[in-house]
């Protein structure tokens, strides 16, 4: 069988990640025809990555036929699996994401906090255009998002979207065991963390190497060595170690901007005064990343790309994709309903869990009721997501509201209402559904 | 029937409002012998108002015995009612826990973050003695306990103790019908609010007026008017319109620490800095108002008293001895557990909820589900009173670190760990369970 | 103010009952015109009915107009309460209900197993088309329904009604109220019982008088003394001894369907061979009620109506109607929301319990987990309540097999398949739903 | 590494298949010893299949030590796997759990209703005997239950056990599987069946083959065609159209004596007065298959065993303790604690599910909530479970009623109380813990 995958947000800089990662396959996951989508602000980008793609299949020399066009429809017919990267209002979006908050002294950051509602809000309108499209042209293909801020946005689509084959994945459970692994000295396969919780808010509850609970010894090497186990975008700061030894689970990086908070704040604050927000550093890092995809001697995937937060994200979709297609019934950790796996949380609501991958999806593992220690975080953390996607079906500004200030990195009832004003001044053009106008784009990352 | 009252803590400067109660009282609720006990610490206060107390009764000539004791164990026997209003460590501790989380730049306060958790572990293992005490000498009684943190009290009184007839009062649900009667200009009995939440985090839900809707009314009030319910003890600072408008329910004064952190922050750091604070400004209060009751010409309560924060108090634990007597089946709002009323809690918490007081106690009401833009908030604080109670229970300071760093008034790792570590060294003296002493005291507020 | 009342079903012989309690409140609860409402079969018994009526309002000399009709939406115009007493289809229909699961082997029984679930399937789309009317024409009166099944009916109008203001009532509690008054040989109002579970399905969980828990002198003296507390339309046999001891709960008649099911078959199969069922005693006694009620020196409910199985009910809905008026804070049983009262069941299940009547309805009062020994069968028969009410709706015949073959009283896969399929027949008149047709009639009791 | 295999109740009839199972696998699970371990009353039996066990490994060529033994203490020396396959007191209990029973006219069966109660009564004490020599002698070892009524005991174990390394595993899951195989006329490898329920109360919820959902297909098979999927034991009674098309899902073998009741009844009944019960067949059965068995020329697994009711079991647990060696993270149907995958039941019930098998145990995949048609009846049927176990624990002769009175299969309140007496005194000997002696013995099956 020939498989057609699409994908939407073509022009990211993150697609050579993504055809290595078919190319690496290509015996036993026969993609035959790639289509990168994108849309009109995205050309230019779109164009580079096609063309860098293009070497790289030739290179490998593999039978995969690849192209790209801005008309999403067409490219979706046929299709097997379409993965979604957008970024919606671009790179210009996410400094204001950053700057905003960061202004009025709060934490700015792509996906958590004022950054990350105002994010969703950007994206969850797009991805319900782009489901509905599936549903109608496609209906069997896999929907595999990578779209920050993941969680969200998966559990907006399968709430309120058209089409229910949708998986959310994220890299940060596979950097988590890729650091495991590198701790024990063993190969990564031989790693197995029990995540419990949401995307970007997950813990690592149990590690096992080979089937045989190590979760302390990990404990203690986190307490006693200095590991870094955050992605290229987050710099971490070391961990408290009565937090640690209180908490026995593994935090994940982005907890800090919740129990570093203030130490976050004030480096943030530091560079957003002097050198800039990570969306500016992005964009730098883009720049000389497209010129080197421009490179017409370049056949792979640039070391360079690694630099930016992102790295396995790909990797992660292309492994699923592959155990989708096989039935592999292997276990992955990916963003779906949790089903119960999580007593504390309710059964529709999107966890990151791990998950036997089977042809007609994921199943996820019980999980368990969480610990004391983190439960009130959990629950509370997925309320709020949930608000924050009633927002953004609904448009309604009270809900926005309630959202904003039940956030944890948003502390005041005045701030809420100064920051919120703001943001939906400054992202207005993407923002129909507060403002009854109907201009929305989706963009590459 | 004659009834015999033990006020523990009778040293405390509210007792007179008590004494107050009873009399009015004292055609239908027949008390006969009051006991007031204190310890070596509260000898010359409980001295003075015992004094006050004899002079009111005389004055209004109803033929109650009044007395008072150190001997706790013998003030019991026999007793029907035991209030509990006991400050342990007095209001120097009080100062410590308001200082010591101030000078890291965190709220600091009796009853929540830093403040509100040390006065628990402090509070909680001398409860749970005087709750053995009264199973072994007079099981019958009821406890009713209006010892702050009142709620965490009460509900490690009903986990841990001893002795099951106990109920938690607090003024808060009292003064907010009080300011809800005035706005309706109506008398309070005709007015009922539907609390939801707990104890100082409860929120308004609904309002009625002779049983008739007035909820949506109300908010229109406080959105419009500037009307201050909050207790003396708690300066309020106007809430954010889109607060109220996307809550569509009544705060309480304990919300603005959660709802307007920096504000109040601000203004409290400014307090300590410069005049001192509460727990200074209180034993000022107290000095003057003991001055006032040794006044050998007073034989009523003094007007002054009301400018304390805990007006109403005493009021509503008389109120709940004779309906408890009488069977009265009238509705009141008290701290109990919580058997389904909220669903979103466990059914052996404590919550503050509208209840049928039977002869048997309380039978709560029921609730229902709370609102997505509260519930998150309302769990996580209840998981975190109960790890403050573990932690008072067991002394175990990673139990402790995780109540303290899953308090949204503390918001960082490594603060969390110094203020803890300093406030369990200025303390050490009454938290046995974590140093391993056993020279616990029980002192008057 | 003046009330109107609206009887639907005004012809059922129980109408005497409800005008005696209006009379009897009548200083109090200012009903000054009472319409009685029934459909063509009925007029005879309506015309006769109202005539005594009359005649019982001149007689007490009380300032009431009584009038009659058969036009629904007239007479609901302007009413304040609504009260429902039909039985579509008839005693004839009732004995169609009782006959075929006999025939089978099974029990027949009016509210119970399959007959039960054919009076819902006939009751439940009448009973909507009524709430559609009220919703309209007076959206402030209250719907009191107690047409049986009446746990089920509440729940249908409360789920799938236009009007939400409805209440359900049955006077099975307020019986077993009276039996235990009995026993402690005090007044009624003294004893307070703690309803756990379902209209026909409920257990006394704990007997108070005064407030003082009497719930093990009450089990002693059911397993000691015979003590009859079934109404007069259920022969009640004696309990097995360890039954009661190991339930330690008031079990109510209609428990003797599921607990002593076969003794109670073997019976009611006798009596179905030789004197005829329930229904066709019913008939002798309606024949000579009514030629009673036509006698015009009677100005009285005779005292033979009590000999019917509902006596109280009215009594039960007078009450009811009385404090919702009256605002009056008292408690009464009825079949209401769940709210989280019994946290074993859904929050939208209507159960029977204890609750606190308002103007703005009944708050039911927690009752907590449900004891091991009966939660089981308590979610089960709610489980199977909530198919017969989906299979009234949607009139689909999976479903109600489903329902069926839950019902603990029908223990065949066969089996229930033949008696639906009779009983759908002989009912088809009534079942437009099953039938896609639409000439369903509401007729009096 | 060489491990340890020890087999409680090797005088079993079916130690053969569990012998070829072991045999079978050699090559890659490598146990070199084997205990068989019974006691006096089986000595005859296990010395004959220990001497049928050494032929078969002699025939096969493979390094494998056997013996037997009557010291379980000491056979469980370094075991490394401890399967349990008893019977206490044997076939002629088994022939009294199924005689008393109908002779009061219920349904006599080894698993379900009156007979299931004490056969779980007898087990459970003595297997948490094994559970504490276990946790003392082998504390890394696993305990494979298979004696029936295999949920209750493994959750009687898991709740009250000193041994946590438990997983109760039942043929039933497996067998359906295979019919399911031949339906579709693929290998049984490529079927997945989602269980949903307890062990002899499971439903096929989902079918699917190679990953793709073939579940409609599966009931239009059993609709149109005689399939018979149960086990030799239980001979299958066609189901009813209507309830499996109401149903959608598999029923399982057992799931006839609560649908079919009526006709399984008359049935059993019949053969109890004519032929004999189930217990008399496999006596006879037992006796040819031990004459074979002593049979020196016989070398391999007799087919005449497939006839006994059990076959596969041993299969399954072989199956079973190769995955939990090798970590192979392959999925199984077994017996573990719930932990969320059916939201409906209790986290720390144990439910038939199929789980991911690792070295540290199973992590069952989540199922989700029960269908309205089911969900009922399983809760009803754990709760029921429940309080067998407690009764079985406590000997507490209420808790033993109430749970007679719960089971479906058992309809009557004196019915209930002359057959629990009865078999009270008939199983005296076994049940020390309801008569205070101390005699327990188990026994091979």
């Amino acid at each position: 069988m020939a498989l057609k995958l699409v994908i939407i947000g073509g022009g990211s800089s993150y697609t050579p990640e993504i055809i290595e990662g078919i190319i690496k396959r290509h015996q036993h996951f026969p993609v035959k025809e790639i289509v990168l989508v994108d849309i009109e602000e995205g050309e230019e980008k779109v164009r580079i990555t096609s063309e860098l793609a293009k070497r790289m299949i030739k290179h490998a020399d593999v039978p995969i036929e690849l192209s790209y066009t801005k008309d999403r429809a067409k490219a979706l017919k046929h299709a097997d699996f379409v993965t979604v990267q957008i970024r919606v209002g671009g790179l210009k979006a996410r400094a204001l994401d950053e700057r905003i908050p960061l202004s009025h002294g709060l934490i700015g950051q792509e996906t958590n906090g004022a950054g990350g509602i105002f994010k969703a809000l950007r994206t969850i309108p797009v991805m319900l255009d782009i489901a509905r499209d599936i549903k109608e042209i496609c209906p069997e293909a896999w929907l595999i998002n990578f779209t920050n801020p993941a969680g969200i946005v998966t559990e907006a689509l399968l709430k309120h979207g058209a089409h229910q084959k949708v998986i959310g994945v994220c890299n940060i459970p596979y950097n988590m065991k890729n650091s495991i692994a590198e701790i024990f000295d063993v190969n990564v396969n031989r790693v197995m963390i029990e995540f419990a919780g949401l995307n970007h808010f997950v813990f690592g509850q149990k590690v096992w190497i080979d089937g045989v609970d190590r979760t302390e010894e990990t404990i203690d090497h986190l307490l006693n060595d200095t590991i870094d186990y955050s992605p290229s975008n987050i710099a971490m700061l070391p961990w408290n170690r009565q937090f640690l030894r209180s908490l026995r689970m593994l935090p994940n990086p982005y907890h800090q901007y919740y129990y570093q908070y203030e130490d976050v704040l004030a480096k943030d604050i530091e560079a957003y005064k002097n050198k800039g927000t990570r969306a500016e550093a992005v964009m730098e890092v883009e720049k000389q990343l497209f010129e080197k995809y421009k490179d017409a001697d370049i056949h792979e995937k640039p070391k360079e790309l690694e630099e930016r937060g992102g790295a396995y994200y790909s990797e992660s979709a292309c492994s699923l994709m592959n155990s989708l297609y096989h039935h592999s019934m292997d276990i992955q950790t990916v963003n779906t309903l949790n089903k119960g796996s999580i007593p504390d949380l309710p059964h529709d609501a999107v966890i990151e869990v791990n998950s036997v991958i089977t042809k007609s999806g994921p199943i996820p593992l019980t999980v368990g009721k969480l610990p004391d220690s983190i439960s009130g975080a959990v629950i509370s953390m997925k309320k709020f997501e949930q608000l924050v996607i009633e927002a953004a079906v609904t448009g309604d500004d009270n809900m926005l509201y309630s959202a904003m200030i039940m956030n944890p990195l948003i502390s005041s009832d005045h701030k809420a209402q100064s920051v919120m004003n703001e943001m939906l001044e400054a992202h207005k053009r993407y923002l129909p559904q507060f403002f009854e106008e109907a201009n929305v784009h989706d963009e590459t990352k």
